[in-house]
């Protein structure tokens, strides 16, 4: 077969198209999920599946799904393409929507080839990918892949209140099919990195072999409110000055370190916050990465191990609250190697790297062999307005998905 | 002339008196300068000054004179003694209002005995020292010492929208005499530690010989926000790293010094302050103290220098806005000698001290010689329901100021 492309104008016009809407007066891009501007891009989107002749599916949990079922390949498991549409609050516009559309495209251009795959081909958009209205994140595809009850998941409150299930249903998005329906044979996720290692060496395409694990917790060190001019520093039990001690720790012993392990101190508030007054309490979280369980495990216990240290050293209690934990995941090998072989193929520069992000990918992985293509983002930046990916990059990644796909379902996997 | 004491039951009960009044229905005690109730408490004081046969003076920003003026002595300059009724929110019942009622006790003692002093005696309740509703705080003592103009005290706005002048008129504290109208020939506060060092070395009594200068300002540190997984620790321009290090340097400065220089970070915040992104900007209040100003202006000066050290090392920027500077005050060493004399006479343990709290004797100390008088306060807790110190130390205390007044006014000073 002679090589095809994606139809680049086609996609690139699409992912404008779609990041058009749900701006706000101000010109804000926001999809929160099942949200009525995300209701809009939904149809957006199915209209699209409708308009390249493909048969469309929704779950319980809403996570829809374009098909394109040859009926001689009919009872083959799927290779199933994806990501989200949905965006956090002023969000950028490739997110998740890079990846589906990508999908779609990919499918539309085999179609149009005429070419026969070996098994069928879907896209699905998976519901709450970026959990700002509902928690937890990636909540759609984990419930396909049965780590969460599809009730459950209904019964989740969002930040203004509203329930999941019933915002699902007003936005006419509750879909009849159960969540795991179609079990992929294998699951690809296409994505912008979200970080700086693909532009900061140069490198077009990123082969993701696995994703880090994520350690949430939250910690709070209580001391002693007292007066900041009348108390010597030597009688302070400062809870501000504890928890500035624990992010040059972990930073430290990030930096001191060979391995990928990222430490990060996003939330910080000391009470009573007064200007005047030694902070008897400094509230953090700790947000830890590694794509190393073991690791990940050590750099926790480390954290532990200097808090009961603090306690006793500045005269501090503490608590620790876990919020998160998701293990670190590992992608398929053999899908790697495609992906490498499909840049090499059309003369783009690949490395293998980590995901340092959660996507839908760690959750299929659940379920079915899944990898996941990553292009340069600029700056590294994402959940941004600045948000940028240049469009031959764009083009690029959609054809390594394209020719992975081909691969998959022509070759044999 | 035989030892003359305080009347510590009426003391005492006075004491006890004036805290339940501000009350709200929790049982928190607030009196905020120029409010309805510290109108009640001002009420109080006026009917015991009237009781004990003083004359009663309000100035034009709400200062309160209680004046025993003998015949024979009215053209001498009188001896003025005082402190504030006016509270924080939440507090204790001894700040400021021990002074001013052991002031009115010293006097009452005096006419009781027959005794006849060298010059009138008079006690004073300066207005807002506490700054809680209207800034800045020692409003009261500022404005009478010559420092700030009464028409623009009076246009202070509050954080309750209100204007100060207008909120003296209306409680009916706008008196007719000009700030600063009594020309004290010398002042002293008798006032709560608010700290710990008295209690902590089992002494009774402090000759305060100084009160520290004081030096806020606000801090803002920028960086780039960034995912708090795909970005590697050497890529980071992390603000809320940066604003760790600052409280380090500071704690570490502070406890290698020989010098009594405190340095204290009471407020902080992170933007965005979220779990997964690297803080773009740390905002944050230093608070240093030192009663010797060349430091003082070192410990500035090294603050400046550790953060541009910081913005090349850390790639920052950061930007430095001054909040409040008082130079520190010496008190009058005269009357610091009589201080001590006093407890040696009356067999109590004293020692010279700083003061770390700002006082109205720091702004008094600019027309007149000034000294003040500390007693311990229990776990060094103060601004606080908690806020306490024993009964025999309240007696002890007023006991030292009627001696010194005694030896100002009768043996000449």
């Amino acid at each position: 077969m002679s090589e095809i492309s994606i139809n680049s104008e086609r996609l690139l016009g699409r992912i404008l198209e779609l990041g058009e809407i749900g701006r706000d007066d101000d010109g804000r891009l926001t999809r929160l999920a099942a949200s009525d501007t995300e209701k809009l891009g939904r149809d957006k989107f199915v209209s699209w599946i409708e308009q390249a002749g493909l048969g469309v599916a929704v779950d319980r949990i809403g996570n829809i799904f374009g098909i394109w079922r040859p009926a001689a390949v009919s009872d083959e498991a799927p290779l199933m393409l994806g990501s989200h549409i949905d965006t956090v609050i002023n969000a950028g516009i490739y997110d998740g929507c890079y990846g589906v559309l990508s999908g779609l495209e990919v499918i539309e251009t085999l179609v149009a080839a005429g070419f026969q795959p070996s098994r069928p081909i879907v896209v699905a958009a998976f519901t709450n990918e970026e959990g700002v209205r509902y928690a937890p994140d990636m909540m759609g595809s984990l419930v396909y892949a049965g780590g969460l009850d599809v009730d459950a998941a209904h019964a989740t409150v969002g930040t203004d209140g509203t329930k999941l299930g019933e915002e699902l249903r007003r936005i006419g998005y509750d879909g009849e099919h159960q969540p795991g329906f179609i079990r992929p044979h294998a699951y690809i996720e296409l994505h912008i990195e979200q970080g700086p290692v693909l532009e900061r060496e140069g490198i077009q395409i990123g082969a993701v072999e696995n994703l880090q694990g994520i350690s949430w917790q939250r910690v709070t060190i209580s001391g002693d409110a007292n007066h900041a001019g009348t108390t010597p520093i030597s009688m302070r039990r400062d809870a501000g000055h504890a928890a500035a001690l624990v992010i040059t720790f972990l930073r430290e012993r990030a930096r001191n370190s060979k391995t990928p392990t990222v430490a990060t101190v996003g939330c910080m508030s000391f009470e009573p916050n007064a200007i005047n007054v030694i902070p008897s309490r400094a509230t953090f979280t700790v947000d830890l990465r590694d794509p190393d369980e073991d690791r990940l495990k050590q750099e926790e216990a480390a954290l532990e191990a200097y808090l009961a240290q603090l306690a006793k050293e500045e005269d501090v209690s503490f608590e620790v609250e876990r919020l998160a934990r998701f293990q670190p995941v590992a992608f398929d090998g053999k899908i790697i190697e495609l992906i490498e072989k499909a840049a090499a193929g059309r003369g783009h520069t690949v490395r293998r790297m980590t995901s340092g992000a959660g996507h839908d990918a760690q959750m299929i992985a659940r379920i079915a062999p899944s990898a996941m293509i990553f292009v340069p983002s600029l700056g590294g930046i994402s959940h941004n307005p600045r948000e940028k990916t240049q469009d031959e990059d764009l083009v690029a990644g959609a054809n390594m998905l394209l020719d992975v796909v081909k691969q998959i379902t022509g070759g044999g996997v």
